[in-house]
């Protein structure tokens, strides 16, 4: 018990340091640069350093090898990657000079900047995934309003609806899920750096310029926040969360879709995969894909949550090294079943001639039958209800019969056997027939007149959900225009990086 | 295994129906009357049912006995709630008028209406709790923006900051959680009425009409998604997730100061359970209870993530009857644990005296030493450290009385001495002295010096922390004008579904 | 700020405590009583409180009005229902004589000790029902042991199993639930009293004996662990996930195989919702609610990790008043999913024409063609494949005829076509046909046949499932003898209490 | 939408099967070649493959360069590693032959064992961490037994105890979470081959002797349970939950010890992260890790769950390729956790003089004198009670300087002071002084005497805990035997593989 380790101990270095310098240089190499490159400008442009110095440092870190530096083994010799560039620093421009780098700042502020630029790149991904998903939805939307289905409540057929507007209702969705992780994005995309250990600093720094440098949209003000708070990653966390329940959801009605006993839906080859003995067996292996990473993604994302539960508010230590991959995991987890799914819905297809059919069967038209007898007659709807009911029982055969048979004159004729019975029906509870002609009852059970004449804000008739369609188009337009910034943003600021060395005339 | 059992099943009656009554009367049984008002009211308005029928109905929704039906219990005879009012009613205006009310709309719709009128108002009372919670931190950080206290990182003192500056980090965080919650709420108070079983009616129906009738702030439109979409809860369960593990760090912070090592926090004795034979003992119980309260409510919010996934997306059930109770919990739980947080902390008493102490103690301001030999001497940074780090080895035990003594004469003694080591240890290591004088020396170590020269934005100074003392003021008066409104929304709308039963001469 | 509270603050009462005591008479009200009496009863055996005392207390205890009790409502004038009771207690036998009862013990082993108390019973109630599970799925698999059906993989029909095989599948898995909530059990049914504040007593206590007394099977030993370990909770807690996970999947099976379009599955009146309007409609809407509180039950066993997650071993706070309701809520929510599961199990009936006809479709029986061609031939497996995968190709529509036909003498000349059409194939690859008869094609393609041949330990052949149900009955009578057990003690303690009491003279 | 994509669509292959094929490399390749071996083995051995083919086939495998295998980066040629092995396979010994092996298997049973052979490796190397961190807590409990610490509850410090009795309680829960471990092993060490696809096969093959040949105790008995059943892992991951949520909260203990302001706790320098600047900051990062760790590990462990929740019972997928990798990732990070804090905790060391004294500080004693007086003035708790409550109100200062000033003669002089107070406070109560002694109330308030005293079942006193202490280690000894049993079982089966190789003569 009494024998002195020299830090690290072998059983640290090896469980817990050698594995954090892995998941560093993996995730936050490039960014861990940046910020120095950003820092020493920055520190030239007040006057805090020599420019002399400065121009050294810059250059330095811009002739790091990096491909060397992801090549290195952990060996306990510094504590982390942090330290391990420090080195690489010091033998290239003099110990003195790369110590200078270090004013004005620390660890805590350093660390924080780079999860914060990992995180923001990895959610542009992903809002990029669920973008590309939703178009795929409104693609094929597009194709199919006038396409009936039968809409299910309680696993069961209930009423017809269209394509369209089933899968724009996913899209609808989907769009709220983009506008949440926009602005998970904004709040992740504030600059700590200047909050140095957590105090900021009596140096005269300018955060706001490191920001600009290093592609941040503002400042983490309050500096004891920047360094403390985890809302920052929990509010993307939860935008994950939301989504990948949403995602999860509607695979498992795709998968539904691809069973034999639905057959709705058939992806493409791409996506299936085949026994090579039972040609007929088509795995949906993809969609199943979809579920399994949206619900590790799910899990990650509320992993988070656990992380840092219950860690005092100045601890940041548990949102740091041994959080950040599982972030990043949730990031990638998630974008990957979002990407999957899109590109799937993008060449799948669905069997328009089973689902009409379906959407005709079973009487799940006849709540309009019902609705039909209550305008026409002036019944209530409760004496309409007792007619339809009845009319049902007696029917059960005979309109399957009529419903699977399509629109030929064959269809005419059971439509009027149909009409016949609901006449006797009535006569039997009103002591009177209805005042509905035969084609009247006829196009009261048609799942598309069913459709058509549901023209209420939000509802399937093609109208509204062509109008629904173009405004979910014009609402895609506004979020690529939002995207695009962001790329911008992205793609730029490395260049405003070397546009300020330059300007030092390094 | 061949017996037939009417329904309800006992099993089924006993385990799952007779609960789901009791819920429903707890959390739901004034929006389902309201929802029945303005349905009447807009069918009415429509021409969809006559005035007359209207009337008979409108009255007899509000002469409904609501202590009555909280007295009923469930015994089999209806399905649910809905069942057992939907009885009531036909028992007042007869069965025929009391049908009608059921035209163009179904239990689906209704069901989310109720839910999200029910969510709404929790979300409120949580908002009010966090924006108490948020001022009770503005009002102590008022009284202390010279009150310097030791930050800690690591669970170590790392730095002197104040008490302001520590509460502000704390209320900035809160603000974010604010909004999070708002739009949690905006994203949740859009109406589903109309959407019917899932896809709208052929009746012509004005859906804005009862959004507007009933306090929503506009309409859920896709019928399909109003039906089946979850993020409406999700969103609000992610909101209030990260805003409990927020709350949650903060009362380990303060459960921390409350002990009797670090001593910093006094509860009022409202808020204490003492022993009665250890009259010194002062359990900080309220602390605790927010901890644990925090913790649950965190643990019913991801619940709620858990209850939806995995479920088919056309699957409503999942999210209806047994969801909604845990959703309840969950915002109930957050209130509680906030609502005490701000009650205690309103009457809390920091003990300054002790954080001054421990701010000027463990050399926790030699970083500033360091740094004012760097800009006064233009010494590398590197080998600015390497002077404080062996004068601090040196003093350790001489400085430490010194900073405990105060500002006393006595005071400017020793830090007479102290100025003495460290030009002995400059002179060790730079083979001369420094230019500082004994009064700088004696500056830099000093803790309110310390803040005071970090005015950087987002600093402890007392300058910056006024300043965005100020800023969370003005921030917190935007809230409240949110909050305003949206509480005036909330006690208008039963006026206004009093004022359309009026206009329709009911 | 400066305004003191007395205790409780009213901030602190309403949110806090008063729910706590309403909780506190729900759950533990009698465990609390007999707390008292077995601590009672042990004090006067050992001496250190006159049997006179004990005898007053006793009876001032036994003639508690426990409706009176439970109508009280919380008014701030004690801390909670634990000092409510002492006061009742002082009442009635003095404050002195009351005051005595409290000799040896404290609030932190009462506490413990009622919470498993109320934890042990809820435990046998659900390993009652997830007994009651399993034996409904053992009675229904022993009516289908050549019940041949379609088992899926991928969502796909992959090969024919039988029912029996399936079912008892299922009850292998519960048979460890039931193992994994035993263990849970007895892990929970020690005592802790006696453990005191934490550090036991000086007072010569028989924690044996109180532990006899209150039904408990051991005494939780180290009494700082008594007090502050956790895993007497979360242990169960797991157990309640891993079960609910396995009820939640099995439910999505089922819930699959009562949709129209599988059409497997048709649940007893008495468990289906059916639409007034649509008497075809058949809601499983019962099995929706297995999945849905079997999911609720998940998130609350999962929560009990999250609120006692990273909270200090010492901190006992956490895992008591605001969590037990939690831990009530997650058993209670299993036994709820597991016994209504349990009851519609034992009243459905399985389509077993369609389940035989599936499992004859979709040439699910090929591997076994394959493999009687290796053996029959001694073909290498590649080449056998092959063939098959070539036939099925050729009379993918031919074959799906002859096996939807039944056992026909039809099906007998489509069998022989079945046979040409493989001769054809045989010969087109190796150029002479197989030695196959056209009884053996035939046989080979017959999903009972499939089921017969696989009599290796596990497989579905009915003399291996009968051999697995006898031993699953045997494993469940094991149970039902441990759970027999449990249930006597529970009964019998009290009689013990009431025993030990008459031997005091009282 | 139309375009087919050939099998693997690119963001098929790149988003999953690529990631996958990693995952696989570096989890699995091991098990799958063993399992090949084995399975080959017993075709041969059962004579259903010739011992020639055999032989080929287990001179391929065994000749199989892993290196090259790891290496090997995933183009899309096949769909994943096992196809890969078995092209690698056929380039050896003959497409023909190589397609022997995979007669009476499937991917699913494959599948299903390789993921149990890695979790049971994984699982022991946890346990053997968890049994040594149970080991350090043992070894400073044996120096400890009159080390005497206060206890806190409610943060706050209640009672005296000792080292080994506060370290012992840790080494009891984990002595349970041991047992649990062991558990979870014993319940995943069976072997699923020979369940094939689901229904096992027709070819005669005996599952008892691949399963020992592979190192499992038993076989997984139902075919349809062995694949689709889930409760393998989830039983692991609630256990490592359970051991997570313990370990997080010693973590939690500890972490305050290691505060300036407790300073009970000194890591040894090899886990302390010292700040160049302030040598006197240390750190204990170590310490912070082991909460992190543990804290994933939960995340990650609870993570497990929800992927596999409400996923159809047949549906494999969701248990496989995704979900195999967090599991990985649960036993790692738990085991990182356990092992790091065994080695903090061995080579750390406690401040007993500190301890000692915070145990005679703050009254924590009295709860003994109140106990002395009753039982040696036989005056009731509650008035005992009374004049403890107004002795200590009375002393409060003074009675502080008594207990930090040691056993000097000084204490006996502040000892007769204290005396003379209680005595004081006596008569105003009760009209007349105490028969106590001067001694008796000097021992009654000695910390030692306290634990002393504490004789009973799991108490502090030195007696009780050197008692389970020695009881302790008997149970370690017997885990002990268990992990030894298992390791040999790991080491020798290989062993075992190679053989039975040789017994066939190849």
């Amino acid at each position: 018990m009494e024998q002195k380790e020299r830090f690290p101990a072998p059983a640290y270095a090896e469980n817990v340091l050698a594995e954090i310098f892995e998941d560093a240089k993996r995730l936050f190499l490039d960014a861990l640069i940046e910020v120095d490159i950003a820092h020493a400008v920055m520190l030239a442009e007040r006057g805090i350093i020599s420019r002399e110095d400065a121009c050294q440092i810059l250059r330095a870190l811009e002739g790091m090898n990096r491909d060397e530096i992801l090549a290195a083994r952990y060996d306990g010799s510094c504590e982390d990657l942090f330290f391990y560039l420090q080195q690489r620093l010091s033998e290239k421009c003099g110990e003195e000079t790369a110590g200078r780098l270090h004013t004005a700042r620390s660890r805590n502020d350093i660390d924080v900047t780079i999860y914060r630029m990992r995180l923001r790149r990895d959610l542009l991904a992903l809002i990029r995934a669920v973008m590309d998903l939703r178009c795929a939805l409104l693609d094929q939307a597009a194709l199919h309003h006038e396409t009936t289905i039968p809409a299910y409540t309680h696993t069961q057929p209930a009423q017809p609806t269209t394509l369209a507007h089933y899968l724009l209702a996913m899209a609808e969705v989907l769009s709220r899920d983009v506008a949440r992780l926009q602005r998970a994005f904004e709040n992740a995309n504030l600059s700590p750096l200047g909050a140095c250990a957590i105090t900021t600093t009596g140096f005269d720094i300018d955060r706001a310029r490191t920001a600009e440098l290093l592609g941040f949209e503002g400042v983490a003000e309050n500096s004891y926040a920047a360094i403390s708070a985890v809302d920052y990653l929990t509010e993307a966390m939860g935008a994950v969360a939301v989504a990948m329940v949403n995602v999860g959801r509607f695979a498992q009605d795709f998968l539904l879709m691809a069973t034999r006993e639905f057959g709705f839906l058939r992806l493409s080859d791409g996506y299936v995969q085949i026994s090579s003995i039972m040609p007929q067996k088509r795995n949906p292996v993809a969609l199943e894909h979809v579920r399994a990473l949206a619900s590790c993604a799910l899990a990650e994302a509320q992993g988070a949550f656990t992380v840092v539960h219950n860690t005092p508010f100045g601890d940041v230590n548990d949102a740091e090294d041994d959080l950040q991959p599982l972030i990043w995991r949730a990031l990638h987890d998630a974008r990957r079943a979002t990407a999957v799914f899109a590109a799937a819905i993008s060449h799948a297809q669905f069997d328009i001639e089973r689902l009409r059919e379906r959407a005709a069967e079973d009487f799940i038209t006849v709540t309009e039958l019902a609705d039909a007898i209550v305008r026409r007659e002036g019944l209530p709807f409760r004496v309409a209800h007792q007619i339809v009911a009845s009319f049902v029982r007696r029917t059960q055969g005979v309109i399957a019969t009529i419903q699977t048979s399509g629109e030929s004159l064959h269809a005419d004729l059971l439509a009027q056997a149909a009409h016949k019975l609901l006449q006797e029906t009535a006569r039997e509870i009103l002591g009177r027939t209805l005042s509905l002609s035969p084609e009247e009852t006829r196009r009261a059970l048609d799942p598309l007149n069913f459709v058509r004449v549901r023209g209420v804000m939000g509802g399937p008739s093609p109208e509204e959900t062509r109008r629904i369609l173009q405004a979910s188009r014009a609402r895609a337009e506004l979020d690529e225009g939002w995207y695009r910034k962001r790329t911008e943003l992205m793609t730029t600021y490395p260049e405003k990086l070397r546009e300020a060395t330059r300007a030092l005339g390094c």
